[in-house]
């Protein structure tokens, strides 16, 4: 017999013959939007762990964020009840792993190891579940540890928080912070499934829920002119923080984020662009530079209005759409300038500036910064004007204080 | 303006509202058969390197496995000064890093942080390269570090072993050992490119040349019987190590395994089924008990034999084609026996048994065992016969030793 050479030949010594794999992978999930998972009458979370192999009962175990654990003392008894009184589907394997809330979550380098551990003694397996009910940093520190145990086990994130809920907990990546910056090492994987549940909104701080809004204010800002104007009719009660009106700007972000990810061409991000991440160059930075006193949300809201006063500047954006832009994020209330913004080093240049530079070797390639041509249309730059950025700077000073 | 509600409504209070994302990522990644990868006149580093973005200068470091340092001790220099003579298109930004071969390299739990240490130095982003020159641990190890760095940076595996070329360096799978137990940590995550160089096979020790040859019988026996064929028609130069006849089973193997990873259906295992694991649940576990005394090849032999024993037992497979396998593999030269294959718990019965529920924790879901029907048929069964498998531990003694 002579083995198949395939598709190719050798051409010389030292060419080589090749062979060329392709394969695509689909992925699917579902965002429910509930009140109340761990009510036994609420039939969301067995339903989650129920899509495939509906006749199985499937073994699960939970991750708790501390801050969730301490404003919902009885959630622990609640998900034992819940697991028994849906006993014929699903299997609670042990107490919750309760792991600190906060970006504690990704600083802490023994956080992972922790997961690891108990996911291994819990024998939890490529098609068991790991619940994870937490803000954020719990979702993306604990979606890492899963989706790297056993090469990815199943997990059902469960976001508690405005910020959560709206932006990053309903969308396919996780991670934690190594070597002083953010989101350093972790990966592209999609949950089995996503349950936003109003309820937890309730228990949060003020500061905390109007924090959250900035992503969904970002995402109308990039994509979603009705949006935006929907958001400024409804300042008042969004900056008074009203349950309903907050829910309902919670429900369209997801959408929009989901939309994003599945239309964009680039779901785990091999390109340069990242069009969802408005104002986020300079947030990262000042949450690094404040040591997360300021939370992601707020230093977003700075960011973003230090990048609209930069797209004015620049000739891309109207003034008025620049004004509407920074007095709506003024009117919701958010904290327009932080002294982090103007701390220099030793040549006098402004510290945030470095966070170009972070945020371009993060995602690798040319430097691509999204900005604003109009409400509701993001535009791509590879290139920041210094000077520019300062007069921008201070025109934030002056915006902000 | 009233938000739309997309593709579903709340029915009742406790009742969620639902979105459903859906998207596929693809993936598409060449694997070169050459000779002599850092060759100035070898195109084909150059070449896997400038795949996307053909105008770009890209930006490379190296990680190499300490074996393969010190088979070829000139390879750093000549990694520089390949990377000097195709300066347009590529840029070394420093020297190798270099990390311990073989297990060690998955089983030390500071390897990983020492690689992405070195990525993080080297400002090393989601488009710059890790090109990992080594057998398949380290390509495992340094693999998982890269596939987690910034979230995954690009990976041109240069597997130097048998076992590597024929078989994990050319998939999609990455991993270090944990717990005490193999690949408890790791992604699936496809490389950029894959340069297999038959140059590297010629400094391996004859045991590892050998070992990594039980892929190939492997992936035979499971898909392709005209395989089998060859190899028992090439046996007396497979068993004398010939160069050529090496290079052709490593060649037919890898492509039976890409072949396999693309037409599967499921190239990111979410199922329990894993084909291509014949031999391998005993295989692992013995691995562990020697202490890697055992090769990763010799040990999936041991394993292969007993499968192939276990399957005539049970009536699925032929006497003749039975004896033709176990034959063949002592033709090749493969030890068959390991007294840790007899060693028993308290109650007498064999520790490798709890090979079984290993494997099954790490897939998940029920117990998938690949067995033989046939010659180049694989058949997955779900439950092993106890006295059956015991026998067949006897048969083994009998036919190994």
């Amino acid at each position: 017999m002579r083995l198949p050479s395939a598709r190719t030949v050798p051409i010389s010594p030292t060419e080589a013959d090749v062979l060329v794999q392709r394969f695509s992978v689909p992925y699917e999930y579902p965002v429910y939007f509930t009140e109340g998972v761990l009510a036994p009458e609420n039939p969301t979370l067995a339903r989650a762990l129920c899509l495939q192999e509906p006749n199985r009962r499937h073994r699960f175990a939970v991750v708790l964020d501390d801050g969730v654990a301490r404003a919902w003392p009885s959630l622990p008894t609640a998900a034992r009840a819940y697991a028994d009184h849906a006993g014929d589907c699903m299997q609670l394997l042990s107490d919750p792993l309760v792991v600190p809330g906060g970006e504690t979550a990704k600083n802490d380098p023994q956080a992972l190891g922790r997961v690891h551990a108990f996911l291994d003694r819990l024998g939890i397996d490529r098609h068991s579940f790991v619940v994870v009910i937490g803000g954020g940093a719990v979702q993306d520190m604990a979606g890492y540890a899963a989706a790297t145990a056993h090469r990815g086990v199943r997990v059902v994130r469960v976001p508690t928080t405005v910020l959560s809920q709206a932006d990053s907990g309903v969308g396919v990546k996780n991670g934690v912070n190594a070597f002083g910056k953010k989101n350093t090492l972790g990966t592209f994987s999609p949950p089995h499934a996503v349950l936003c549940d109003r309820l937890f909104l309730s228990t949060l701080a003020p500061r905390d829920l109007r924090a959250g809004m900035a992503e969904g204010v970002k995402v109308a800002l990039v994509k979603d002119p009705a949006f935006f104007r929907w958001i400024c009719d409804n300042k008042n009660d969004l900056a008074a923080l009203e349950r309903n009106v907050v829910a309902r700007l919670v429900r369209r972000s997801a959408e929009l984020h989901l939309a994003h990810i599945a239309t964009s061409g680039d779901p785990f991000e091999q390109g340069s662009a990242r069009p969802l991440d408005f104002g986020h160059w300079a947030a990262h930075k000042l949450e690094v530079m404040t040591n997360h006193a300021l939370r992601h949300g707020e230093a977003v809201a700075i960011g973003m209005a230090l990048d609209t006063l930069y797209s004015k500047e620049i000739g891309l954006l109207g003034g008025v759409a620049c004004n509407q832009i920074v007095s709506l994020l003024r009117s919701l209330g958010y904290p327009l300038w932080h002294d982090a913004i103007a701390k220099t080093d030793a040549s006098g240049r402004p510290l945030v500036l470095a966070g170009l530079a972070e945020f371009r070797e993060h995602l690798g390639g040319e430097l691509t910064i999204t900005l604003l041509a109009d409400i509701g249309a993001g535009r791509e730059v590879h290139d920041i004007d210094m000077p520019t950025m300062l007069r921008s700077i201070d025109l934030l000073l002056r915006a902000g204080t």
